[in-house]
């Protein structure tokens, strides 16, 4: 396939009229590719929220099922254009092929699924309740009760998942499922990839109907674009996965709005570990390979990457280490997503060494690196809020914790987390254990690691400040959709409430799914 | 009932240290009550924080039965002392007699309708996903999610519901309901009531073993208290019923915090009503006197009170204005609830004179008002922003549209509402009305007026900015619990899904619900 590199794309629109140019970068090799990327400009960027604007009054009233429909089509289009896709998804990321189909798989399977909670109805949450007109002192009136989308989305694509969490992505899907219009900055890390998957989208709308300016990218280097997108007032809700310097900045942003909307930023984990005694006993080996085989994977750029391990001081804790030690040092060196991200990884664990004991040091060689194992005392970890912050990359510490009442300390010392995992035996006691983790993380996860987000309708992706700004909400699975939506009550529309059906609003998306599937609450 | 009022409640702690000093007053006559209030001081408010981080630590593991037994014991003190607190809900806000009890009804109802939220699970959300062992290309582990509270919340009393919106109202009973402990920030439009409500709330709370700090209660009188308390960082939630300018005024607060949290701010809204011109054909006299009598209700001191009322030029026009402008006149003068509120209410009423022509000025005396009708052209409400904003107490503005297409662009151009109306004749297409008014206004009504807030599970009271801070929640209805709870994901244990029972966990509240009760989704 040939396609053109460079342009934003302002709904159907392709654009390019800037003078801020710049260029996609081949990490393993520090190389420019040769496509000139031109930053959208103040007049694009204000073109494009005008045409989502626009859209969304169009979009919003299609049938649900038009949009159950466009969702699926997309997931074809990608099919259909995976070599490509991925071709440049490993050319800019420098992740390996496996990955690359592993998470354009797991885009499609996103669409699909979330075309399926509007399919079913879980996406609109109905509920009814129906009258009593006999009720006293005063009669009682139905009311059913729904979402609604809530206009123009802008989404920022992330670097560390060019496909699952930027434009083919979790964020995307949710809007557009949700009845929103899309803007996406693009990522500047990867921006061939953005452009492709952005043109097949553009190409999946029209092939369906879509309003021109449903779906709009605009390319950026800088902060420029992001903040006109999302001081705009004409955007409504903002989706973010990535740094928390880079949320809190964004949230600044808004603050600064006369009408204030919703940011979900994901911005990142130390994702702990705790390993009880009797764990430890029982399972060393199998836990040193699982934890080893979860920080190495992909040199541990995910959000979800094992930062901190906390263990009690045993017997088993020396042949732990050395096991570790043993697969960090074994494993193949791993190129970073981008020098920019390197670069930070060098910094961060050089911060780091003045806090903690280095285990293993990881090669390195210009981008490719090596996890690195380093350690700490539970006072040591007290002491020093620094050792919780996340280092973005491959590196565990392991925290020794000179007894259980240490060891709890330390977790309820922790900040906010995406995760906090628990290896233990299932006849222990853990009530503690659990009181605490359950207030610090938005996932638990019992005998394994935290890489690896399920796409489900149970799956919460977002937990207590700083590692989400909205932890009453999960980006990833069925729930995502509901960020865009916000709940509306119809009250006394008897109708409703006799057959199910609204004689006078059956063509308006929003009393579309009253057709006899839901039965009333509870 | 002899009690002592003046001192703040530090949990179950009296205290009254401050020497900023101030009084109830009598709305009827302008005169103190005698009791002298203190506000609170900055100690005092640090020891309540400090006891309400604590005892959330205790009450949110306490078994769900024991919050639902507490609930309800709240509602059953509140019977029980019945002629007091009517005594000072009818002293101090010259709300009648009649009023007073059907509010205090309401929050004994909410109090045990949130209980029965939690005793059917309903507020726990659970989601079973569970595991596939055998999936391609991976296996899939089990999830199950959950809701969990978020910490204390703190709560501002409302000046126009001294029952149901204040101490004994929807915001503490939500955050009770949903595991946290509660602060609340009293209104000084009534002290008294608001001390006494304090006091039934602990003295049920210690007859049922709750810990010191589940429930403190602090005068104030000027920002300061409120300031502290939404600034202080063991504070996770804000619940406010109130102005567009307190509100902006506490997030304002909130955007200087270190670690963001959610204000559900539900600041008021004018609640359009839209006669469409079959309905004011058909039911002139019907429509003038349902409208009449919900804009006179308690001199129209209620955040749902209609304001605006859009109708087209028609024949009956001239009859509606006659028969409303006859109710209004004939009506009795009613006491508004604080000098406070009257002056501003004389204050908004003279601004909008300039806007708009009055039909019918109320007469008024003192703190006593009766209702004015005024009118507006389409033309003069989509050239003047102005017309829209809220005046708070009895008064309705009629907008003359002179064809529907004005009409429409009229309700485009209206900002977030809590409430739009629509007097139809059910045969009619009201898709457009329809699709313009969902975006606008969290509840719409058909053929019914605004006033009169259901508490139901399918209620949303909470509409788009500036109606709501957080349009994505209610503060009425048992979803006003989710406010104060956020979700975790529970990954890869086995046994939730065995038997939907974790055995390690019987006793912690999290997960105490898992008793079979609960059927896999979907």
């Amino acid at each position: 396939m040939n396609r053109i590199f460079g342009q934003n794309h302002i709904g159907y629109q392709e654009s390019a009229l800037g003078d801020h140019v710049f260029f996609g970068i081949n990490p393993k090799t520090n190389q420019q590719f040769e496509s000139v990327f031109r930053q959208a400009t103040t007049e694009e960027v204000d073109a494009a929220l005008e045409k989502a604007k626009r859209a969304f009054e169009v979009y919003r009233r299609i049938p649900v099922e038009k949009r159950v429909a466009f969702l699926k089509a997309i997931s074809e289009k990608i099919q259909a254009n995976k070599e490509a896709l991925i071709h440049w998804f490993c050319a800019e990321s420098a992740l390996p092929e496996d990955r690359a189909e592993t998470e354009l798989n797991r885009s499609c399977f996103q669409l699909e699924y979330y075309a399926n909670a509007l399919a079913t109805g879980y996406a609109l949450e109905i509920k009814n309740d129906p009258a009593n007109p006999d009720r006293k002192p005063a009669p009682k009136p139905s009311l059913m009760k729904m979402n609604v989308p809530v206009g123009p989305v802008v989404v920022f694509g992330a670097s560390n998942f060019p496909f699952a969490y930027s434009v083919l992505g979790g964020d995307v899907a949710s809007a557009f499922a949700a009845g929103c219009s899309v803007l996406v900055k693009a990522h500047a890390m990867h921006p061939h990839t953005s452009s492709l998957s952005a043109q097949l989208i553009l190409e999946t709308a029209q092939e369906h109907g879509m309003p021109d300016g449903i779906f709009s990218h605009l390319l950026a280097e800088d902060f420029k674009v992001g903040q006109q997108l999302v001081q705009d007032l004409r955007t409504k809700a903002v989706g973010f996965t990535g740094s928390i310097g880079g949320g809190m900045a964004l949230q600044k942003l808004i603050n600064e709005r006369s009408e204030p909307i919703s940011l979900y930023a994901e911005m990142g984990s130390s994702n702990p570990i705790v390993l009880t005694k009797a764990a430890i006993k029982n399972r060393t080996s199998e836990i040193a390979k699982q934890i080893s085989a979860s920080v190495l994977l992909n040199a541990g750029q995910f959000c979800t990457s094992p930062g901190l391990l906390f263990v009690e001081e045993s017997a088993e804790l020396k042949l732990l280490k050395e096991e570790m030690t043993h697969y960090f040092a074994q494993s193949d060196l791993q190129c970073m997503l981008h020098p920019g991200i390197s670069q930070r990884y060098f910094e961060r664990i050089k911060e780091h060494e003045v806090y903690a004991e280095v285990i293993y040091k990881g090669k390195s060689e210009g981008n490719f690196i090596q996890p690195t194992l380093a350690e700490a005392s539970g006072e040591q970890f007290l002491s020093n809020p620094k050792i919780q912050e996340e280092i973005f990359g491959s590196y565990l510490t392991i925290i020794r914790c000179k007894d259980e009442s240490e060891l709890k300390s330390c977790l309820i010392s922790l900040q906010g987390q995406l995760t906090v995992s628990l290896y233990a035996e299932e006849q222990e006691h853990l009530e503690e254990l659990l009181a605490i983790a359950v207030m610090r993380a938005g996932r638990i996860i019992f005998n394994g690691v935290p890489t690896g987000v399920e796409v489900s309708f149970a799956q919460q992706h977002g937990g207590p400040f700083p590692s989400s700004l909205n932890s009453y909400f999960t980006s990833v699975g069925w729930d995502a959709i509901k960020r865009f939506q916000r709940p509306v009550a119809f009250q006394n529309f008897p109708e409703c409430f006799e057959n199910n059906k609204l004689k006078f609003s059956e063509n308006t998306h929003f009393l579309h799914f009253l057709n006899g599937k839901y039965v009333q609450f509870p």
